[in-house]
């Protein structure tokens, strides 16, 4: 075994997105205790930083020691009880992921399948509430990855409140990139992931639960089927009036690194992260059009930060993905599912979301494509 | 919000132990794609690097991707159903930890209850295997971290076998600091922490599971009550034979750290890093011992890398220990439970079992005494 060196690459895949070269400094920084009065300053700044930009009073907001599926069965394995009916949202991997932690949770997933690529309607997702009233709870993905697909987040919680559900949020690709107004919009349990529109390695998921959630979880009849992720301890460590005790170990130098990727996102400003992101957007998709590709997902319902480019007839697509990785440095993403062999996927998100980015990316494309036609 | 830049600490607690600049230079390098063919080389030598350090040719072998409590939960989680009856020895926090986990993972604990400070007698457990013929596993953890109390391994697993056992181990403080033989001893299931005598930051679990334990999880006939860590699927994401799938994102930089920690091992050497942990540990005892200060644990059984200091009559614990934070810069740990106030935990784990550490440890000990008794 020797030491590793990894090439730089330009990270334009699904995700991890591209780390800004601040966040990987302050990863190298000295260890501090997870209980060391020091380190404790700096959890009170992320909690709060991330209440900012979750847009959210709600005291239950801090990141949870793992990657973003972690954050995802945090959400349901303290708010699903055995028997408790959950409507799920599926239009891409990540809406049948939650059905499965409902399972595994000991609840009853209803399931409300969307056909990949495009967003729910909120008609359907009323008929299945209609039809559901026993619910508990409203899932549903706000940015679905796979696909790049934004669903009316809105909406969706609104109706929720009519029909007496609380709502679970996937927000891992939306945060940072686009608005997530969690208070506004009334969302109960969300999560996210540090490695997308925030510029942050993997390993961490930003999440907040309203007080209506801590109230199911409080009322809770049985043991939270996760010692891990069980909220009340966790808070416990991140809480902690009166003193903090130990729960488990943070993962202490992911941390300075997601703090300094929310230093990095207040200097910019939220407004003028969700501009660039937009921006960028633009810049690629008519990029796009100039080569003769275009996008899978109607323009209505297009997330900015995750656009999944149809692969042209006759094309080898793994073959142009292998070809930007291995001649030109850059990662994008294939298509998963259903959408295997028929998209690309090209992150925008946080520090790969700039316009030499888009540049080099649509180069890289053109030169692939090229050589594909030339082999 | 602005820019964290912590002061050095000698971390000499029950972990985090104090992080090799090696291993937090690694982290820092550029992040590539979790699904990036070099990557998935540096995943393959992880691997390698683990079954060397676990001492096994178990195939499931790999860093669960968060702190040693979801490694815990990963064992637990996977191997326990519904029901299964699970002898839990409990001498410590981590026991009942195991106990906890039991229980969420639908299982019936069978405690063995064991005063703190002292080592499981085997033929207690042999009364406890006895007692209940239904049971299915043992439960034990090798390292006390609360007590420092080592556990023998080799006898209790070899009780489980005789009683039709599977084994759970704790390894989370004892791997890399003294011997720990999976296959010798006939482990089924382990987990450890990035964050102890392996001198990387905390974050990552290293586990590992026996074909006895793989056959238990493949018989299931209930769901394992964690998509994140269910062994099934993290294992196409780890070991992939025919290509890798995505399950979740690994925390790709953390891994980085993980790898270089490994190499610096091996260049050490195994058995010498073993041996330096005994024989400053050795030093740690004897410079106690001068300044009047003696060991909780009695010396037949006490770990060399997690040292229980009793506290003297009359002296304020936590004083102490915020002088040797503050004026000496040097983290040691508070007791647990029924030892709070009456230990201090001193950790020589990885790279904080050095000469230099033990002496500038000794020296602010004496002074933070002094400074006590004059005030």
């Amino acid at each position: 075994m020797k030491s590793f060196y990894p090439e730089k690459r330009l990270l334009m895949g699904p995700g991890p997105s591209d780390v800004h070269p601040r966040v990987l400094e302050a990863m190298a920084r000295p260890t501090l205790g997870h209980l060391d009065p020091d380190f404790q300053e700096l959890m009170e700044e992320i909690k709060g930083g991330l209440k900012e930009l979750f847009k959210t009073e709600n005291r239950m907001t801090f990141p949870v020691s793992a990657p973003g599926s972690a954050g995802m069965e945090s959400c349901f394995v303290n708010l699903v009880e055995e028997g408790d009916v959950v409507v799920v949202v599926k239009n891409g991997v990540f809406g049948e992921r939650m059905r499965q932690n409902v399972l595994r949770s000991g609840g009853v997933p209803v399931l409300v399948d969307v056909e990949w690529g495009t967003a729910p309607d909120p008609a359907l997702i009323e008929d299945a509430l209609k039809a559901n009233p026993q619910a508990k709870i409203l899932a549903f993905v706000h940015a679905e990855t796979s696909t790049g697909v934004c669903a009316d987040a809105e909406a969706l919680c609104a109706l929720a409140k009519n029909y007496g559900c609380l709502t679970i949020v996937d927000a891992v690709t939306s945060l940072g990139g686009i608005p997530v107004l969690v208070d506004e919009w009334g969302i109960d349990a969300i999560y996210s992931g540090s490695q997308k529109c925030l510029s942050c390695t993997p390993g961490l998921s930003p999440v907040s639960f309203s007080e209506a959630a801590l109230e199911k979880i409080k009322n809770r009849t049985s043991l939270v089927r996760s010692w891990f992720l069980d909220l009340t301890l966790v808070m416990d460590y991140w809480e902690g009036e009166g003193g903090r005790s130990y729960h488990h170990t943070a993962p202490v130098n992911a941390l300075y690194g997601l703090h300094e990727s929310l230093v990095m996102l207040f200097e910019e400003g939220l407004e003028a992260t969700w501009k660039r992101h937009r921006e960028t957007h633009e810049m690629l998709v008519s990029g796009l059009a100039d080569i003769g590709l275009s996008l899978l997902v109607d323009e209505a319902v297009r997330l900015p930060q995750l656009n999944a480019v149809s692969v042209p007839e006759g094309v080898d697509e793994a073959a142009v993905r292998s070809r930007m990785l291995n001649d030109h440095g850059i990662e994008i993403g294939a298509g998963l599912g259903p959408l295997a062999g028929k998209i690309w996927r090209i992150g925008l998100m946080g520090n790969a979301a700039r316009p030499e980015s888009v540049k080099r990316c649509l180069e890289g494309l053109s030169a692939s494509l090229a050589a594909g036609h030339n082999s």
